[in-house]
């Protein structure tokens, strides 16, 4: 059997802080990525230590998308942290309750169907935790019905983000995808328009754009943007117009004014 | 005379990195005082040392509303720490040009002569620097001509919040006034229509609101909002309508989508 292990770069994380996201050895590991994926966050290995285990779980990690780090050693340190066995792996865990994507998106297809506007948001690939806080605070004050974060290339839904919501994570429907691609398509054959912000002077101007419908906002991270491939799947692209040099807003600032501009369409506000 | 400094509590801080906005020693801070006192940030004294010119620097600064910290020993760090005679004394200042608020108030007064709908933002105590950085960058984006900061009890506008403004800090007009309910009545005498947010029912929705005017929007800090007497000074309180069961968001994020909806209003958006 190839030892998937060795594609992945030793990260230099030695000790690790005992939390209450944490689970450890083999067994719960496997368990956690078997019976809640959507919940595991990344999963880290002890690079010298060898068993069909400790494969089969890097193996499935991988299949489902989720970060694995492999370090030189592995050593938990506060309180509690001398009982623990970990057997060379740890799971990092989101305390936030996902929901499975085919449950919001069945959701969100009943809404429609029920003649309803709901409005979702995409993050495509959101690295700052600070963000990704500030975005589903902004989301659920705008009555946006569901967040959906991408797994991979995306900060973990714990300490930090769950902070910087301000308890909103507990409050809105929040899922993980593996493909945001196909999520995108399945969202818009439940009848969603799936709008993509973007920097562009090509882009459709944000208030000349009409939110009046079912739609899914997608949006990127403050240094790359939205992926070309989740690009695509945009039906249209909008910017937010500025004044001034320099043509830039922090990404949760630019999804405040999105989301707002969307809801304020919506309320029927003049 | 009255030795001011008693009424200072002693501060915790004693090691102080070098960085480039510290400047110390009796007569370069006394001179900073005097000539550029809108760049003084903090004044940092140590306790023990006793003479007429610190007491005047105390006096001064007091004067100035300028906050000043008494430290029980005055250490400094980092590279070229060892060459500093500080006597007892250390200034930090802004590595922003700050402009005179009168400068400011005329600036805004010729654009309200001259036809024109200028907006400004003031900031009442916003101590977190990180929505300090975030409200300059929006306030650049939106086409808000200025910035009026109050003096006490805000973040300083140094290394975090520049950094957070992503480059903002020196393209827009930004001063620091020590009376913010002063400034306020003169911006009005000028022209401009004030408008305070608030989380209040009973105030306006800001998508009911007309900025088709000489403007100043006043925001306060995250916790406690705009202070009592400022918020006599506004023309008219405004919210911005939330859905969910939270209803707070962060406060750079208020402020930006405030001050978009103003932009929205005045480029005729649709």
């Amino acid at each position: 059997m190839r030892d998937i292990r060795k594609e992945h770069k030793p990260g230099a994380e030695k000790r690790i802080r005992m939390s209450d996201d944490l689970i450890w050895g083999v067994h719960p590991v496997l368990e956690a990525l078997l019976q809640e994926p959507e919940r595991v966050q990344e999963v880290i290995l002890h690079r010298e230590r060898r068993s069909g285990k400790l494969d089969e779980i890097v193996g499935i990690a991988k299949a489902k998308g989720i970060r694995t780090t492999l370090v030189q050693s592995l050593r938990l340190t506060g309180e509690g942290a001398a009982e623990v066995r970990h057997q060379g792996v740890l799971a990092r865990t989101s305390q936030t309750a996902l929901l499975p994507f085919d449950d919001l998106l069945k959701r969100f297809a009943a809404q429609v169907q029920n003649g309803e506007m709901p409005r979702l948001i995409a993050c495509d690939s959101l690295q700052d935790p600070h963000n990704l806080g500030a975005i589903i605070r902004s989301a659920l004050a705008s009555g946006t019905v569901g967040v959906i974060l991408t797994r991979e290339r995306s900060a973990p839904l714990s300490g930090t983000a769950v902070k910087a919501s301000a308890g909103a994570v507990s409050h809105i429907d929040i899922c993980q995808v593996t493909n945001l691609v196909a999520a995108l398509k399945k969202i818009k054959e439940a009848g969603a328009w799936v709008f993509g912000a973007v920097k562009d002077g090509a882009a459709q101007s944000l208030y000349a754009t009409d939110f009046r419908l079912p739609a899914c906002v997608v949006v990127g991270s403050e240094g790359a943007g939205i992926r070309p491939l989740v690009r695509r799947e945009c039906d249209i692209l909008i910017s937010i117009p500025m004044a001034g040099s320099l043509d830039s807003l922090n990404s949760s600032v630019a999804a405040a004014v999105i989301l707002f501009e969307a809801m304020r369409q919506n309320t029927g506000s003049p």
